[in-house]
């Protein structure tokens, strides 16, 4: 095996994509920021019970681990940072109030997610201590203003909210095994599995299970499912909550597609409320890129329920959807013992210019950069000469 | 044991701090970009055997190991970056000329190093494919001038070169083992081993030897070094090389310290010539912050021996010395169902600023920003007062 391989699903970030990749990181950076959130650096090792308390089995089989000597306890390696973030939240920061909170960092997982990479680069920004959907909204609007910073277009939200499929259950009392069962067949959409698991359920139970599927769409979603669904006071407050926020939405940005699905159960494990996901294009089609939503119980194992909402989305996946952003034109300059020269160029990369020096013998390289101005010695002087007139 | 307790030498970074790690990122890959030096993203993970390839047993232990589910082989989670930017050196850009090449990640260690952290943030600079004194100068300058935009002052360059102490020993053709055991002697400046390991040694090796931990200091060191220790081509290729580096420093800037080590063997695994330290001060003690210098082997393994030199630091350890930057003043906005109040703080944030909304009932909580302006409802429109005017 020759030692350049990679392991699959790991792969190098390489100039142009890596520059591209580093630009968004400052971008979304930056939209936390004007939103008042904190950057804060969790580790990239911690004890396994510390990553994995509370999460359930998904992030259990996704976490690389192994032993620290320092100790002889295992440790886990991050394969999501919101629960390093409840835990600062709970602890480190201990505050009483609102604490809004960011990240930009790596993550790992054991087998490759849907879109191909073992290692994301994972963004995320997340408030806490705040129970209300300004908050929801919030991380919403932060969300869509971080996208479109990354220079994503006709950008879509999809919402949903877990408590719905847990309000048409709650008329039934079933046992946990066969309501992860329902919760399966709903994920995969799957009427048929559907239909055997609703038998024998009360009647209004049943349909509305079987309605829940195909209550997706636009806002008129919202109607329908009062309709069709069992009546109860949980429902009520879900699906005003969607309208509400589904309004902000609208009445805050038109061009933003707001769509509803009910019967969408991915990160059920997590969310305690309304969920969303974020879809965008750069050009091309649009994929979902962002996922998030309100998870109130993610801070309890570390002692501390506080209410909490928010979102994260992978840079390595956004790049390839993100407008790819010109080169920036530098100087080429020769190279010479020479101080006039070196002042010269001193000067030019402290005003922010990006100066390559020509090292001796290697004058006839290809050019890595968009060189498009030279630094030449004229009468004495060291000057910039467009590129094109000094080659020549 | 409480599932918030980190283990030991691995620490969350939090706001503040996180902060301005990420400002003097900015700072730093900024510098690299001036000089032309391109940005790559190794990953985290790696078939074991590419990481540890050539680098000696050092990094070996430093290294922690997993095992990937997908092939049954061994990963290493790197500890150090450079076998990976040399491997990318030699194949995936596989260039004839020079690559320049930057990074900044994560790297984990199974043991804490000198300043505390198993988790350094290592950024660095390498530059391949060029033999010559420039290519060392190139980013002896880089890294002063990132340095420098980190805000450190009383900045100083330690000078060595392996190839000093190979030159003494040389004469004597030792057993590597006895070898081993003088370097051991001479990086602890151990005088009393060195004196013992020198014994039936030719008399100008020994004399060599026994100089070498005395040699250091200022530019005269060279001078001392030329008539103390036993001549040879290769000595004194290496004292020609330090002097016309450190003259070249001395001429750029002056106020820079030039100092020389020529018994420093630190890092001696590693280097194939000259090697540097720098030092810097943020208005404290002056600690040592970078090292680097030249490593022509480093791409050897992965089948493509290039000319390298490069130089890399923690920005955990720099973080600390580099003075901090003032708070970024803030807005503080009031929360209401209001269009007309959600457009002006879009506005602001548009504009730059960090606008932080106060939530339903979160009137009364501490500020975590510097808000010194507020955002109140005047006549009808939304405007912008001093804080001070506005509390009252």
């Amino acid at each position: 095996m020759s030692a350049w391989l990679l392991p699959d699903h790991i792969a190098d970030v390489l100039p142009s994509e890596a520059r591209h990749i580093e630009d968004l990181r400052r971008s979304l950076l930056e939209a936390a920021r004007r939103y008042g959130y904190e950057l804060v650096i969790p580790p990239l090792l911690e004890h396994l019970e510390s990553l994995l308390t509370g999460t359930g089995e998904a992030l259990d089989l996704q976490t690389f681990k192994l032993v620290d000597q320092l100790s002889g306890r295992m440790l886990g390696l991050r394969a999501d940072t919101t629960p390093q973030v409840a835990r600062i939240d709970a602890h480190l920061l201990n505050r009483q109030g609102i604490a809004r909170l960011c990240y930009c960092g790596p993550v790992v997982h054991t087998r490759a997610a849907t879109h191909g990479t073992r290692e994301p680069l994972q963004f995320g920004a997340e408030i806490y201590g705040h129970a209300g959907l300004e908050a929801d909204l919030e991380v919403l609007e932060l969300a869509l203003d971080a996208l479109r910073a990354a220079g994503l277009t006709r950008l879509g939200v999809d919402l949903g909210d877990v408590r719905v499929v847990d309000a048409v259950l709650d008329g039934g009392a079933l046992p946990s095994a066969r309501v992860a069962r329902i919760h399966a067949a709903l994920a995969a959409k799957d009427a048929v599995a559907l239909a055997a698991l609703a038998e024998g359920l009360p009647a209004p139970v049943r349909a509305g299970l079987l309605a829940l599927p195909e209550l997706y769409g636009g806002i008129e979603v919202l109607a329908q499912a009062q309709q069709r669904l069992p009546d109860s006071e949980r429902l009520r407050r879900a699906l005003a909550d969607l309208a509400w926020l589904a309004e902000r939405l609208r009445e805050r940005d038109p061009d933003v597609e707001v769509s509803l699905d009910l019967a969408d159960l991915r990160g059920y494990a997590y969310y305690t409320g309304v969920r969303f996901s974020l879809f965008g294009a750069g050009g091309g089609e649009r994929h979902e890129i962002a996922r998030g939503g309100r998870y109130d119980e993610v801070g309890a194992v570390f002692g501390r329920r506080r209410p909490a909402a928010g979102f994260s989305l992978d840079l390595k996946q956004l790049v390839r959807l993100a407008p790819t952003p010109p080169l920036r034109p530098a100087i080429r300059a020769p190279w010479r013992d020479d101080a006039a020269l070196r002042a010269a160029i001193a000067r030019l990369r402290a005003e922010g210019e990006t100066v390559v020096c020509v090292l001796p013998g290697h004058e006839h390289e290809v050019d890595e950069f968009a060189c498009d101005r030279t630094l030449v010695e004229r009468d004495g002087a060291w000057v910039i000469e467009p590129r094109a007139a000094s080659s020549a």
